[in-house]
């Protein structure tokens, strides 16, 4: 199938451009999601990010309703130079019965100086009549008298049709109604919101094919993702006319989140020959250090930038992926700042360790013997309970011990450790406390550490008996911990794995390991994962 | 809007039937995600949860191939007792150049028993010839064959043509071939597959649309969603023609997953007027359930049964709402068996929990004091991170507490536990060991046992204690013991919740522990786990 025939979708008859523009909520309606809180720092940090990923508008919040997004906005003035976006501030129309320039919430929008103000106006009559409790004229009046209030001193003015596509169903031409009204007092783009988030696409083409055919104006697409398909409402919109589609990096927002605005951008940029975002390569990175500002986790199944999207488990297709890797990916990686990762598994065989072995940055080509008894010793320690597609680092600790002449080096020897915990008689659980003895080539180490549990307490004894002789371990931090009962219908007495991530603040690596007693597993997993960040460090067992 | 206008799509033209078959590829292609490592127990419990929501196929896995789905097929057989699902086994054509009979991997697909065969064919002409190096005669012999042969043997055979939609861009004549050869052979339904997840819903679209007029068999989806269509896509087929959707729950899968089965059947079914999932309305505690089986975190912002999806942050809408709830939803969470979080606390979290007690043989209804009480505690208790989803036992020792005149019988008081792990300086780790001390009505009792880990040991010591009181606990064995930590972000120093099944050989019945301390944690489930097991046998506290 060549790229013309995939994109499917012609482009609209007389579009003057292929240009889609890209407009990001992620500080406004993306902060709306469960568990998310931005300072104002992170906001400006973000919009940094969002800045070097190329939208168009980054929306930074409702000045005036909000009081941290009113010192966004001041403190955005002074410390962003954006390079290629324009700063949308949010707000809403007039109020019934007044004018714009006498509503402090929409002189608030003009304070904070952002040359964009984006206005949200109601298009279903339901709403007008219940939530705002006013008639259709007079929010048709709202609407017009606060767009020409301040296209008159000098912003471009957007306007969001808030539950546009219900209202639509309900009473079709007072929806077309409002979208007039904002395009015939100047507003430079409206917006079709899917507030609810219920559409499917079929419905999204015949909206705006019809309001498409209504007015000439640039029409906007924000989509939810409540149904499972904001992604594929955005590009009906575009393909029935929209140039312009509103979401948020990482699909953030409320319920189900916002349309994901890389997903979006991709798809447009990839498949469907528009133009959208210039940094779109870099935006695997870009959606990864958002998400470490915001503090939630990424998903990795996330489509493009996910940690998983281009990762390949099945053996099956290994060796056919080696020859012919554009058969088994639907994009290539770079595009979007990704890399395809080849994930060692139960049903890897020597093809997927060696494109494994390549990715850690081992030449493993033609080496059939040392490939042979790699794939051998994983395939013993998967029949065990290990998994190494999550647990990157204890596979190259696995791999460099079989290497040619290269025995993984070997920082310390354990002597001894034990853990211990009690729940005393006047009914406190007391800290966990844990003893490790081990010899460095600087001498035998003894140390004892207390902690939450006994995990967290040999944790912190083994960090105490490395310091001296490996002072480099203080910048080990150990950020995750799981746990994996396998065959858990065996009870206390079932292999229990752990998996357990540390990093050093620019990297961060994985180990795995496994016994019947889950204290033995989690000290093999921390062992090896402090020999990891020791070997990639570049230290010598001292 | 009407329900019907926002449907959008009417039915295909002559369609003789509304129902579209859900067929559910969890335990295949599912379990190729990332990280997810399930066993034969896992699967059969799987499967159970999938025939409660009312999948027509269940996919087990590829018997001949990877032993586990071997040993699943065989357990399957006896042990489960599906009322709707038809289990399907899953393998590839026989081989270049031999017969089915000869094919040792077609040979175990009958020797599963599985009443559906689901078979593997390349429908790509560039895959025929890299992959599997032959031409496209002998694998258009190779896909008839095995399903006639297959056939003759009474089964129900499947088609899934792998990188249908690519191929069909390439070579449509030749990707057409595959689905005729497939139909004439007597398969009685050929699935259409975007392997690679890169199709867009216009291009499925024009592609079924062009296959459903070459042939009048039913035509199936099967999705991935690398380009975050994967619903959208799945419902672009159903519109075209096709009858059968494949898929994932909770949108498992390689890479970005498959489509998510409940958000495909709940579009179908709640807003397209198909029949899909008899179960729909179990849809969210099913979800989660698997969720827990898999031990993959659920994704709050997952569409229909999230835990996120219904949940209102918005201050600005929360009076319009409580009003008018059907204004700010996209369709009634009940319906998916979710709830709307905001009005938790009023009505849903109430309704729920009055189920639950009568699924557990307590009337709560107009016993509303009660309910309040008891709808507070589980609120506090899940904000501390319980979850009753999986933990019958302890939801009813906790409505027990809270029963007018009732409190939970105490069969013993704890004095205090201690458990101890050594890794001896000669290299073996110890079999752990605790000692507990309690009371009964008999006096004071201690006891130390020994076992494979500290918790092991404890449960050994905690039984050992109280036998002699109550010999009854002899039948107890504790048969799943699950670890999940929250927030795992936070390392060793997060909350830990234990889950424990404990079965006397006739019931099987489960409870959850929380602390920082995995030890508490798993030691507040052992004796929950006691408790409720004697409550049941009718045991009065001695």
């Amino acid at each position: 199938m060549s790229t013309t025939e995939t994109t499917g979708v012609a482009h609209a008859p007389g579009a003057e451009t292929s240009v889609v523009q890209i407009y990001d909520t992620t500080l406004r309606d993306g902060a709306q999601q469960e568990g998310m809180n931005l300072s104002v720092a992170d906001k400006v940090s973000i919009a940094g990010l969002l800045d070097e990923l190329g939208v168009d508008y980054i929306e930074g919040g409702w000045p005036g309703a909000v009081p941290k997004d009113t010192e966004f906005f001041a403190r955005a003035a002074k410390e962003l130079d954006l390079r290629h976006a324009k700063l949308a501030a949010f707000g809403a129309t007039c109020k019934p019965g007044t004018q714009p320039h006498e509503d402090p919430q929409v002189q608030a929008l003009v304070d904070s100086e952002a040359p964009v103000v984006t206005l949200v106006a109601k298009s279903d009559i339901r709403h007008v009549e219940r939530a705002l409790r006013t008639d259709g004229q007079e929010n048709l009046r709202m609407i017009a008298a606060t767009v020409r209030h301040l296209v008159g001193l000098g912003r471009e003015v957007l306007v969001d049709c808030e539950h546009f596509f219900d209202g639509y169903g309900y009473d079709a031409a007072y929806a077309v109604a409002c979208v007039e009204a904002a395009f015939d007092a100047g507003a430079a783009t409206v917006v079709l919101c899917d507030t609810n988030g219920g559409m499917l696409p079929d419905v999204v083409t015949r909206v705006v094919t019809a309001v498409r055919a209504r007015t000439s104006g640039r029409l906007g697409m924000h989509a939810h993702n409540d149904s499972g398909c904001a992604v594929a409402n955005t590009l009906a919109a575009v393909a029935a006319g929209a140039g312009h589609v509103q979401g948020c990096v990482n699909g953030y927002g409320e319920r189900t989140g916002n349309a994901d605005l890389v997903t979006c951008a991709a798809n447009l940029e990839l498949k469907l020959e528009r133009t959208t975002l210039p940094g779109l390569a870099e935006a695997s990175r870009i959606a990864h250090a958002v998400a470490e500002i915001t503090n939630i986790p990424p998903h990795p199944r996330q489509p493009y930038v996910g940690a998983s999207a281009f990762a390949h488990k099945a053996g099956l297709h290994a060796s056919a992926i080696r020859v012919d890797p554009d058969l088994y990916q639907h994009i290539d990686p770079v595009t979007v700042g990704n890399d395809m990762r080849m994930l060692v598994s139960e049903m890897a065989g020597r093809a997927s360790i060696e494109l494994k072995g390549r990715e850690l940055g081992f030449d493993l080509s033609g080496q059939s013997d040392l490939l042979g008894r790699v794939t051998e010793r994983v395939k013993a320690a998967e029949a065990a309970g290990y998994t190494f597609d999550a647990a990157d680092a204890s596979f190259e600790l696995l791999l460099r011990a079989e290497l040619d002449g290269g025995v993984a080096p070997r920082y310390f020897d354990v002597e001894s450790w034990r853990t211990f915990v009690e729940h005393r008689a006047d009914g406190v659980t007391i800290d966990s406390e844990a003893t490790v003895k081990l010899r460095t080539g600087q001498g035998r180490m003894v140390s004892t550490g207390e902690g939450n549990g006994p995990v967290n307490a040999l944790d912190h004894a083994l960090r105490g008996a490395l310091l001296s002789t490996y002072p480099e371990i203080e910048a080990f931090e150990l950020v995750d911990y799981k746990v994996r009962i396998l065959d858990s219908q065996q009870g206390t007495d079932a292999t229990i794995r752990v998996l357990i991530a540390t990093s050093d603040g620019v990297d961060t690596w994985s180990t795995v390991g496994i016994g019947t007693n889950i204290i033995e597993a989690s000290w093999e997993a921390l062992t090896d994962s402090v020999s990891w960040g020791l070997l990639h460090r570049g230290v010598e067992p001292r």
